[in-house]
């Protein structure tokens, strides 16, 4: 029996408005799209014809066929979800995914890409890196921070792990960009205990703001540059106020060798004696990780994450690489990252994806792993717990932040589909990323970026150039002995 | 003084018009990039806002500033070139490079993109690729090499050197792409005589067709599916008939090693007795190249060169590169490649270029070389002589075959720009090439491929694959035993 009659939901429903909807409606709603999925024991699928319903900034609902407001079951809303005045995006053709996280980089350092190219670490340190940064002005980090933010929307980053200096600016212009981020102030011991008072006070200043997308860390640089005492003394502010550790670790097998001959203990043993390994800790690389370390990692009462960038160990000839069985073996998520640019050239997390697969099989001397299912497992969950998110992002499931990514699959390098994690992580680029989504917000839609200015940012920086780049000073802010 | 009467030549022009011409006018001109040119040492230079005048499908000038058609001098035509009747590309923020070439791939088999993954090479043969192989039609081919010639032209390859079965039809798509080739069609000593014997007739009536973009070669498949007896004719047919030998040859150290053991021969060692290394010669991969293999190379009285393929190195897990370092002492050129798609799961040789200068960083445990200049010199002028072609290609130049690149570096992964080159090789990526020519033609302009037709090839594609991939027959088209 039908009834001409409204149903009493549609009288006393409010107007149908963006500003003014009804409690309960959707925002965003992205139909016809191949959704990856984990099921409850992380593996992960492909859902077709995927429904994704956005409200609030979070997953509201992830249905297989078309969009049914008034269906309910195991996998429907239990409730009929309001699309009326939802934005619609129709992804036919398209994956959606997990945004990518970028577990370590250093946003500002865009400005120097490629301005320091085919040199090992210490000279790129010594020599061009160090002595230009310490002309660095406010007005360089926030142009930098701003393409880099441009870059990564652009490359389907939804959210990254920044650790730098003059971090209240970076902290504004991701505000600005709708990016995510978990954000350092990055310090030497040669700064006295004036670098981690401020780490602290960045810390807790921007903890939780830009509604929520930030979060921070504290943010000694390494063992090397700081010492155990102010290592230890990070490790206890930690602990007091609930704040992940974010710094650069065992880097590379050189910092490994040259701290045994120094103190007789590796950099994984020094942060062991300092504490930081009973807090939450994102390690930056590891790549110097030896099977001595194994034992304490694995007694660590802290939540470890270990951020790796394996295009820059290839390009500084290092001769390891983040040792990622090792760690999976200890139960450690090792998140995919970039590095800044001025080592890794870019801040394409993909391009990560792909190498630390490539890079794991040739390392293990074993096609067989990583599978791209297992670099798709690096790329989503174990990326969001490296950056201390990993009950927020890092999967498409009801009640997770929309941090969500539409990739396009109808180019010829993308065709045809046998595997889909296989064409995702090896035949995709980051440049068929076509709309790129944070919090429910639409960051880039159909490659145009919604939030930044690009030409403004390449025009002002080129500018300022001349004056950045004077290395006549001779001075640096910091020297690298390993 | 001037005049008002017209001058003598436009007096006597005929009418401007595309199929009606000044003898000598350009048909194209691309204005306003920044040019990519080999000084008379081959080192890379750049001339910014380049101006560059095609005519009859050759590079007639490359002048650095505006153009200026009734200018004459060193950099400047002697010959007034008539501007009016060409086509114009206003280029500017982008860079003009050679075409990339792809010096070693197999373009049909882009259908099996993504079928065979995280699998040693044997399986990957035997159990995949063998026995789906020997259910290709002559429409999968063609379907296949179309989209292998679409995904080319969008990444900025104008130049492929082809080694597969059916290459009468990979000849007709080419011809239809408008892309250049060198083909052969490949065989093993178990079809026979009759499988060098039709690779010779398909070298001999395919050779300088499509308008002399198509080159052939005579093509064994690899001199563990090929007997001795079988490689010495083939060397004796490419003396007689003046063509190239392209095969695979010591793609890896575990097939040199069973060749030592079974033969007590490496690769090279049997192809140097079948006379081949007197041939001009394109070896596939050659990371199975040992010491022992070098002096043997440094004799050859052929041109040889070598394409690399590093990506499927690593993914295949294989535990040396090749030998970029010791070939250059021996002056053989390396030329990039992709191999096919099954592998590969792209046929981006853009990656390649990136991936070799990274590869070879660390083979070398050296991160000054590849320097990015050194890795553009593989992908120009080395990869260019690796197929045959160094005389007509590889270079912008006047008199060489206009095949030409536009790349765009607006984007922010590629600003700003410190070292070109740099930005070429490691923050640019083939979707960053907007205009693709070959010959003087346009194949693609701003992304849109004007010579294909991608979602058709797609659709048919896939209503082909269940009988595609099907392997119940239990057959191989041969078997991989080193």
């Amino acid at each position: 029996m039908t009834s001409p009659e409204p149903t009493p939901d549609a009288k006393t429903a409010p107007p149908r408005s963006p500003a003014a909807r009804a409690p309960g409606a959707a925002d965003l709603v992205i139909t016809g799209c191949t959704a990856l999925v984990h099921d409850e024991r992380e593996q992960i699928g492909f859902v077709e014809d995927a429904t994704i319903v956005v409200r609030d900034g979070r997953i509201a609902t992830i249905t297989g066929g078309p969009p049914d407001p008034h269906a309910a079951g195991p996998d429907r809303p239990p409730v009929p979800v309001d699309l009326a005045g939802a934005e619609h995006i129709d992804a036919r053709g398209q994956v959606a995914m997990p945004g990518l996280v970028n577990c370590h980089t250093h946003t500002p350092m865009v400005t120097l890409r490629g301005i320091a190219e085919d040199l090992p670490i210490d000279e790129w340190f010594n020599d061009i890196v160090w002595p230009i940064e310490s002309n660095l002005q406010e007005r360089d980090i926030e142009l930098g921070a701003r393409l880099a933010c441009a870059e990564m929307i652009r490359g389907g980053v939804t959210c990254f792990a920044d650790h730098y200096f003059s971090m209240d600016t970076v902290a504004a212009v991701t505000a600005e960009s709708g990016l995510r981020a978990n954000l350092g102030q990055a310090f030497f011991s040669s700064q006295g205990t004036e670098g981690r008072e401020q780490s602290l006070d960045f810390a807790l200043r921007h903890r939780d703001t830009a509604d929520g997308r930030i979060t921070t860390s504290l943010a000694p640089h390494a063992p090397y540059t700081v010492d155990d005492a102010d290592l230890a003394a990070t490790a206890a502010l930690a602990r007091e106020h609930g704040l992940l550790v974010h710094l650069h670790a065992a880097e590379n097998r050189d910092q490994t060798d040259a701290s045994l001959a120094r103190h007789g203990r590796t950099p994984i043993e020094i942060l062991a004696g300092a504490g930081l390994l009973d807090t939450d800790l994102l390690l930056a690389h590891g790549t110097g990780i030896v099977e001595r370390d194994l034992p304490l990692l694995a007694r660590a009462t802290g939540r470890i994450g270990v951020a790796s960038a394996p295009r820059g160990y290839l390009k500084f000839a290092w001769p390891t690489t983040t040792p990622v069985r090792a760690l999976r073996e200890l139960g450690i998520p090792v998140g995919l990252a970039t590095d800044g640019a001025a080592s890794n050239n870019s801040l394409d997390v993909w391009e990560s994806m792909a190498l630390t697969a490539l890079a794991q099989k040739f390392t293990e001397a074993d096609p067989r792993r990583l599978t791209s299912r297992q670099a798709l497992h690096h790329a989503t969950l174990q990326s969001a717990r490296a950056v201390g998110l990993g009950e927020r992002i890092g999967s498409l499931a009801p009640g997770r932040s929309a941090d969500i990514v539409l990739v396009d699959l109808s180019g010829p390098h993308t065709q045809p589909v046998h595997d889909l994690a296989a064409t995702l992580v090896h035949s995709a680029r980051s440049g068929d990323v076509r709309t790129t989504i944070v919090d429910g917000r639409i960051l880039m839609r159909d490659r145009e970026l919604l939030t930044l200015d690009v030409p403004s940012v390449v025009r002002e920086m080129n500018e300022r150039m001349p004056a950045l780049v004077d290395r006549a000073h001779g001075g640096r802010i910091q020297r690298y002995e390993t």
